[in-house]
């Protein structure tokens, strides 16, 4: 379908945004009518503009408060109304977008705000334009888009139709069934957008918080499949007011919004069909995005970690310490190779390469995962038609080319299946002692990110759209020095499970991981084991620093679960930390940051538990916070 | 009265949490259990550190989820209880929150929950403890303090009482009169909230956004007075959650809260006593805090720069275009006087003065105002009474020490009173001629601020208590690169105004003022003229750079306003802008900010416009943003 975006949607000035919103793939654009007041030239200029890239101008927006008024004030509305016309008729601009009147002073009367639509509907036609009507959801009178459709029924008229948004249908608790029974072709325009649900008005939550389909909790794809069953088939366009797309950067709000309109689709083509509705099939079969299946993602083949000569020697240590033997190194580069279980461990430190560049700007840290996939090939093509980037490295001779892209934070996700997997480790000489030896840790259990402000939404739609993995519920983290806020992504396997974290505050541990680096990072890998103890004694023998947890931690939980005392004395003589849910029980402990970037945790999870101990998250983040600031340090922030 | 305050208000470990508590002047403090849990160290030790501080532990709080479950779960709930009393037993704690149940299997019966209670209370009375009951707004039964009390009543315990929440009871739209009617000896503890009112369930509102009284919408000193009608007299506590103090360093946290609660308590002695209580009305006197009334604040004396050799010269060029004369030289300091009308602008560049540190961090800038007050050494008492730091200048032989603070950015406010402006210029060699000049801009209108993030409620607060003035209504307003948040303080008779602005983005023109020299500064001063036309051509014959505001927006506010052609072809040609409310009209133009740190407005004010032109705030910031900031630079970010 063809897909368009209003300014509103973006930061920046309006050639910034209309530059952002063609390199993203865009076909148009709403021009909200603020960014053409500020905008410090001719009108023509920006309709020039936007051919020159591309766009088409679909949409003027908003004109408010013009239905259901008083006839003096419907003179003077319609004297207004002519000079926004000559202003769309300098910009070309086909339609403009009327939404409910929120005036205090409106008539609770459809036949006026009929006969006066009809009035303006008269006057567009003059000027060759056209009128869509929308309900604001928080609209005096008409709220919803069947009280706006009767209007426009009413009204009869060739040049007035009907404008839908699924926030403002959505928002409202009411059943909204009936939209697929409107006749397609008087709706003129299809506005979406998505939200979580935060327990506001739809007023507050549509001005500071909306997102785009695919990063909120309402059933988008459900909406536009409804938008179809009407025989719609113009544009769908993104309508966004968010406090956090409004400051970040417009070429990455632009990007993360195609992506999440050809996710839509691609969720929407999903949906069910009604039987007696073939010809909506067939048009789905034609117009909806149609990527390749999303990658079956059985685990992670390895993690590769950027370090510099001087941080080898102790990161090696490290590992070491957690269990894991130097199975080899590199035929041809300064890469060593660890593991235990399953877990692989790529250390890199060549001179010249993807790692070493990553390293210049991160420190010490993780700078590529390989997934185990189904198809390696099926899964970079799925990634690219998302818009990642395909990332080439350098690859020397018999080396194994992997495919691979660059993720949203600019670290490498490199994809293997069934036949590059075996073939892996051909690259290094292995001690074949070294892996064959027992281990205490098997596989990766998780993967911690911490993002920037602003960039939790866009990864986890990253990750919806490219890796087909599905969110899980957020949740608020009290860290002593300010809320992160987390929410996982995982696969419905739980082979794959990455929480993604951010902190609003810069004080806290997590921001610190970002802000002292610029951007995204792994801040910390959790390794199962089936035995926390056995894995807790054998780590402490081997020399490793394991997170200290107050005792005072230890008294609450055994209030909370009732555990007995002797189980409880093992954990708290390991530092083990717990958590409950039903019949499963969560047991970890964390290693000491290396280099205030990165940790370890190690988790054993008995029964069926399916989450990440956020109850615990808290007194981890103080523990943490402890070893690294003292009330001298905050006194100076 | 007593005043205490709950450790969750603040960020920060415990330790730190106690030593700012103390600090501030607080009595007391309730333990949030978080915060003992996660303290690495026996609980013994908090109980003496505390004391050591001054403080009593007040309370311990919350436990949860107690009344009105099943009689097995009743049984280990109980199990849990006892725990917490021997916590509470070495903490010291003399009495413990219970707050109403949220779980979804609560019992809908009264009977039920007062006998649970009960045993509780038992319990409770057998380690010395006192349970206080406290209901929730989103208790899954009991959600009302008139609830609560019922079944406090049923229980008939003397180890149980309530505890009344100023939140819990505001945010709901439930009449509380009846709150006066409670017998005050079974009110066991007072916690004391506000919030603005967001659109938000009180939940969301609570977790997130409460703020301390003063800072909010809802009517805490009311509540107070009702307290205080039951014959309550014993603690008043705070009870925050708010993101912002979570991150936010504790110290000035800590000072903020002590000051709204004596602000709270001077309002509260204020509101009207009902003729039947005589003893509440002489418990207020003995009880509330009582500072001397507020200044009555007939204008602004003088505003001070600090500038540098370097920057000196540009910027009196600058205040020579607007019109201001040179007046005068101070006898003994490197420090000029300009003037025109009833302004009067200090140009600093004394070394080894405060204005020299000032510039050392800020930059050429606004370092202090002097305020006309009805009595100087009056408002000093009023600041210093609530908390502010007495600012002493270095005064040279023969001059005039004027009464000073800090305020809470750090810049200096001088008290001037009808004696001390008398004497001000003759610290200075003035010249007769110049300051009998005929001017076109009269006097300082407003005095706009950029604050840090999280500075917005805690400086309302302090101009609120310091100086007397009380909070507008908030606006937000749309820069290109994010939003600003804007609440302006001013008092009755409008002589001085200051609009304090937030912005949560980096990108923004106002954020760039603070964030580039870390600390609240004034971004523009406005200047009111009687002639804004005569005063545009004026500026603009001396050399004047005003700023350039883009033709669209006078096409918009044509459509809007009606204004005829002549008038709104003056208003475009001088890059004047427009605002009418009712009858008023607003008419006003910038300059050129003077090295990105600040620049001058010129107001005209017309029919009682009681506002400061928060529509044309986006044109203003855009027309900002593009003299500044490519969209080159942005894609840098």
């Amino acid at each position: 379908m063809r897909k368009s975006i209003a300014t509103v949607s973006l930061s920046g000035r309006l050639i910034e945004k209309l530059e952002a919103i063609a390199a993203a793939g865009f076909d148009g654009v709403e021009i909200f009518e603020n960014d053409l007041l500020f905008h410090d030239g001719p009108v023509r200029d920006v309709r020039r503009y936007a051919a020159d890239l591309g766009l088409t101008i679909d949409l003027f927006q908003p004109f408010r408060d013009f239905e259901g008024v008083s006839d003096e004030q419907h003179k003077r509305n319609l004297v207004r109304a002519e000079r926004k016309f000559d202003l769309m008729g300098e910009l070309g601009a086909p339609l403009m977008l009327v939404c409910s009147n929120v005036g205090t002073d409106v008539a609770d009367d459809d036949g006026r705000a009929a006969a006066q639509l009809f009035e303006l509907a008269e006057r567009a036609a003059r000027h060759q334009l056209k009128i869509g009507y929308e309900a604001l959801s928080w609209g005096t009178r008409v709220r919803t888009f069947d009280h706006a459709w009767r209007i426009v029924e009413t009204v009869n008229h060739p040049h007035i139709g009907l404008i839908l948004d699924s926030f403002h249908t959505l928002a409202l608790p009411d059943d909204w069934s009936s939209l697929r029974n409107l006749p397609g072709q008087r709706i003129f325009f299809v506005q979406l957008a998505d939200a979580p649900r935060l327990g506001m008005t739809p007023l507050t939550l549509s001005r500071h918080f909306r997102s785009f389909p695919g990063q909120g909790d309402l059933d988008v794809p459900g909406f536009l499949q409804a938008v179809l069953a009407t025989g719609y088939s113009g544009t769908i366009s993104l309508e966004i007011f968010s406090d956090e797309t409004r400051s970040a950067p417009p070429r990455l709000t632009a990007e993360d919004a195609f992506r999440s309109l050809r996710f839509l689709e691609e969720q929407a083509r999903k949906q069910p069909v009604r039987q007696e509705n073939a010809s909506e099939a067939r048009r789905r079969r034609v117009e909806l995005f149609d990527p390749p299946p999303p990658p079956v993602i059985s685990g992670v083949r390895f993690v590769e970690f950027a370090v510099d000569q001087r941080s080898e020697r102790p990161f090696a240590a490290l590992l070491e310490q957690l269990g894991f033997r130097h199975l080899g190194r590199h035929r041809s580069k300064e890469v060593s190779l660890f593991g235990q279980g399953d877990i692989r461990i790529v250390v890199n430190r060549e001179p010249d390469s993807f790692a070493a560049s990553y390293f210049l700007v991160h420190g010490p840290s993780v700078c590529a995962l390989a997934l185990e996939t189904d198809d390696a090939l099926a899964a970079l093509g799925r990634a690219e038609a998302y818009g990642a980037a395909r990332f080439d490295g350098r690859v020397g001779p018999n080396e194994l080319a992997i495919p691979a892209i660059r993720s949203d934070a600019g670290s490498v996700i490199y994809f293997t299946d069934r036949e590059i997997a075996a073939d892996f480790e051909t690259d290094f000489e292995i001690d074949p002692d070294a892996a064959a030896l027992p281990a205490l840790l098997t596989r990766i259990d998780h993967i911690a990110q911490a993002l920037p402000d602003g960039q939790l939404d866009p990864s986890v739609l990253f990750y919806r759209a490219v890796l087909g993995l599905e969110p899980e519920a957020p949740v608020v983290l009290a860290d002593p020095y300010g809320l992160v806020r987390s929410k996982a992504v995982s696969n419905p396997e739980r082979t794959l499970r990455m929480p993604l974290n951010i902190s609003e505050s810069r004080n806290t541990v997590t921001a610190r991981s970002v802000s002292n680096y610029g951007g995204a990072g792994v801040h910390h890998i959790a390794l199962a084991t089936n035995d926390i103890f056995a894995a807790a004694t054998s780590l402490k023998a081997r020399g490793a620093v394991i997170l200290p947890i107050p005792v005072n931690y230890y008294d609450d939980i055994q209030a909370r679960f009732g555990l007995d005392d002797d189980r409880l004395a093992m954990l708290r003589d390991a530092n083990i930390l717990y958590d409950r849910v039903g019949d499963g029980e969560f047991l970890h402990f964390y290693t000491m940051p290396f280099e205030d970037r990165f940790y370890f945790e190690i988790v054993q999870r008995i029964g069926g538990y399916d989450s990440y101990g956020a109850p615990n998250a808290p007194v981890r983040m103080a523990a943490l916070a402890a070893g690294r600031m003292s009330a001298r340090d905050l006194a100076e922030l």
